[in-house]
């Protein structure tokens, strides 16, 4: 970063509107290190993977709560918008990219202590800045009997972003959110709370119970602009005795319909303890290979046609699918029985995996295909890393595919922000039953071919009654007229399925100032923003509908 | 109900403070009928299992969402304290009697219409008045495939209240308010709001998934005086193709502590998918039958050397234990093993029971008893409602316990205000290991005996990680200086455990005043207190710690 030579960070053109002062008082906060106003770093915040226009005016990175709280506190005295990320890893969803124009970024990747960790009661007290990577490292070192869960998202990820954000995982654990309490949050005022029991003198059950007496207050702090969580526990699962996965393969794509109607009951009778993710053709071909550019000289989208072919000669179907399954050897080879007949007749192939055969196929691959028919090394390849998320390993795999379209490969490490990777996610839930997703999959596959986007979509039985259809639109930024036309697409796309009754359960900064507004829900929203925060400094326009953001004090202009 | 000449409801001494104009827009827009005003009801209704001061003006009975809107409205206007109440049976914690003195009553019962039930994704929606009674019936007469979750309180309990007083069950959808979605509320202005998907124009899956879109507000509006639920969609489990219950019993005090250290990894393992309840002998003698008063020539409280014979005498232990194993034959045999292993050298009895067993035994309870040492009679009196409740099986058979310190046995239909029953609960969360129970216990032996009660106690593993402690303070009201002696035996159980860290989960309403109060969360719920219900006309002081409660509006003087 640039440093004046009073020391203190020198107003660029792009952050002139900010108050000299405030950038002042952050600075003599954190020290120069810690206020980043050089241009590279504040273009990089800036960039998402889709077209956007905010501002960063400058990027604070505090390195302790009091930190967190004093920043809030000079936002407030010059009524500054912030916006906190913890690692800013919303891919698909803004990344770091404020809502609202000329903000300045609260970065909380420096709080990255994990404060406590109970072997016996399985849990783990991290702050914002504490990675996957790290949680999983922690767990390796002392040699634990407990797994975490994690998300497809890369190792780097922040594990309360996540959580915050009601991101998924692939165990048991899978509902980040749900798993886990005693939130700390600083408030937009600069205040601090606790929710559940930590908040009261000497408890002892704050780590392991969700709500205190009164009101619970966690779920104010999700997907909101209300409070920065500056700490969370996070429950882990003990190693099951045994762990299997199952994989699966439809090779039509009407098979989807009656496969959910299988796999409901299993859902709710809780044989299946996890998501079971069920992924369509585009999904798994994006996560085998890049656009084959050749094959189809250079034209999009890739047609049904061509896609049909591929999947006969790298063999994989119209719709792939797994799961987990967590127990006793008893309990598993139960579960297994159960999946067995279940998925009978409703798939066109079904295999079981644990670690003993994945060591033993990994090292016979092509002997193992001899005897079993089932082609083992490209198998191996996609099922190795997803094997792994459902025993909550994280993994870098999922993210290649953010390069789909691009026409080099991904360096590491990936960036999709950087390498103007493309990426738009809509992730609807729908009721688990099959009509519902037969109508989000027509929906999808239609519209976008018709924009010349491959429908890549995946359909995780995320509850035991609901399916998140996670619908990514990906191109490459780097082609012109694409980000206008993915934008498109996503607003033709998320209009077409909310008019059939289908939202999704988390949205990108790009829609948040759309979602449905004149109701109670909105009203109390609002007078909770307006009586908590009332300069509207806290990331004015997070999830908020557009009539809330009037009422928002905060604006881009200090002068 | 008294009616004056102008068919509107006499306004008596204890009424008259009440705003007569209030009152006859009440009645005009109920009719006098729901609008109840005479002594003997408004005495009912200020009756709880203690001793309690605040008058009720009146008892108000809407029929409709739309009625219990302008109810507020009304309130508002005049600046009336009201109090909602959905069966009004919230016993040991209250019963109906608001926590501000003057405030008029708002009876839902009369809101009881299943608005919607769905086999297939195994869910029901219900106003408050549905009682546990009725859904049981429903689901018999649909010859319906789901279980219901039941608390032991009585059948005539409403669904809705006992979920947003975050009350639990026994089977694995116990956890009442977690195991349900889609609120309607009416605020304490009479707006109304949705949360979860269901606000969304022609949403899908507002029954089947907890949050929509930005932040989850359900939590606001449990343990609350923020809103009126008057709608709910409460999840249903599927019936396990395999039910099996579990009873056990230590002869010895010192037990307790190992049996949960070894219990704990089958909670967390997930081989355990629902409560485990621990009752010591006095709670367990409190179901069995009444106060030994001849034995004791009338002296109370009953020592523990008289309760070791006791124990001797009708065969049961120092600890007595329930669960349930849920899942297909194949599963239940497994967990059976497991819960083998897990309770050997810990318990001095186990036993299995299943529909089967259980008939047989009933039929033969001599010979069994014989044949196995067993002893059935007693047992399968104690064992059948408990067996039920793990089923989902609603009953009435746990009230009677509040009659313990009664001289004649409950009349039917059993009313615990109405008969004088005392009863005051405390029910402090501890983290899953033994060393905190043995502390609960020590100090609520201790203090009980000291002040003349029996330490009835029961521990219920609620979730994978904590205890709920649940004590019971169970007198005769009719006894001269049992209340007040009942009240200080409270206090100072409830100071002294929370000196130690262990805090309810749950308050009467005695003791709401009491939070803890001068930090950011209860600043935050005061905040938003005051943004949605500027009169304070809502559940003065609920869940209020006391310096909240300085700023709310409404008061009893509405002159």
């Amino acid at each position: 970063m640039e440093v004046g030579t009073a020391g203190s960070p020198v107003i660029t053109e792009d952050s002139h509107r900010l108050a000299a002062e405030a950038l002042e008082r952050w600075t003599s906060l954190l020290s120069a290190a810690h206020v980043v106003t050089d241009d590279p770093s504040r273009k990089a915040a800036e960039t998402a993977t889709f077209a956007t226009t905010q501002k960063v005016c400058a990027i604070l990175r505090p390195g302790s709560r009091d930190e967190v709280q004093e920043c809030m506190r000079i936002a407030n005295r010059f009524r500054i918008p912030v916006y906190p990320v913890s690692s800013g890893k919303n891919w698909g969803y803004g990344s770091r990219v404020p809502v609202a124009d000329a903000s300045v970024l609260i970065d909380l990747s420096r709080l990255n202590r994990i404060l406590d960790f109970n072997e016996k009661l399985a849990y783990v007290t991290v702050e914002p800045g504490v990675t996957q990577r790290q949680l999983f490292q922690l767990l390796q070192d002392r040699r634990s009997a407990l797994w975490m869960d994690a998300t497809g998202s890369s190792p780097d990820c922040s594990l309360i972003g996540n959580a915050v954000e009601r991101g998924f995982g692939h165990t048991p654990y899978g509902d980040h959110f749900a798993q886990g309490c005693g939130l700390e949050v600083v408030l937009p005022t600069g205040a601090v709370l606790e929710t559940g029991f930590g908040r009261f003198p000497g408890s002892q059950a704050g780590p392991a119970y969700k709500s205190g007496a009164g009101p619970t207050l966690d779920g104010l702090f999700s997907q909101s602009n209300l409070g920065i969580v500056t700490r969370m526990t996070i429950w882990l699962m003990p190693a099951p005795e045994h762990f299997e996965a199952f994989f699966f393969q439809c090779n039509r794509e009407d098979q989807l319909a009656p496969l959910v109607e299988s796999l409901r009951p299993l859902r709710l009778q809780g044989i299946l303890r996890s998501t079971v993710h069920v992924a369509n053709d585009y999904k798994v071909l994006g996560g085998i290979q890049q656009y084959p550019w050749q094959e189809t000289d250079g034209a999009t989208p890739l047609r049904p046609e061509l896609m049909r072919q591929l999947r006969s000669r790298l063999k994989f179907g119209a719709w792939s699918g797994s799961g987990g399954l967590y127990g006793t050897r008893g309990q598993v080879a139960e579960a297994k029985r159960a999946v067995r007949r279940a998925l009978k007749d409703k798939v066109d192939r079904l295999q079981f995996l644990d670690d003993r055969r994945l060591a033993f196929a990994s090292r016979f691959a092509k002997l193992y295909q001899f005897l079993t028919g089932w082609d083992l090394s490209r198998t191996l390849d996609l099922a190795r890393p997803v094997f792994g998320l459902m025993k909550g390993v994280p993994t870098e795999k999922p993210l290649e595919s953010a390069y789909w379209r691009k026409k080099s490969l991904p360096s590491a490490p990936m960036d999709p922000d950087r390498d103007g990777c493309g990426l738009l996610w809509h992730a609807p839930i729908a009721p688990m039953e099959g009509r519902h997703l037969d109508v989000v999959v027509e929906i999808a596959n239609r519209i976008l071919l018709e924009y010349g986007f491959e429908p890549s979509i995946s359909m995780t039985l995320i509850t035991e009654r609901a399916v998140a259809c996670v619908i990514s639109i990906c191109y490459d930024r780097a082609e012109p007229g694409q980000d206008d036309q993915a934008m498109a697409c996503y607003r033709h796309l998320r209009q077409e399925l909310t008019d059939r009754g289908y939202y999704s359960y988390r949205l990108g900064i790009q829609a948040m100032s759309e979602m449905s507004g004149p109701d109670g829900h909105a009203g109390l929203i609002r007078a909770i923003k307006n009586a908590i925060d009332p300069n509207g400094v806290l990331a004015p326009g997070r999830y908020e509908p557009a009539e809330n953001r009037e009422s928002s004090k905060a604006t881009a202009s200090h002068e």
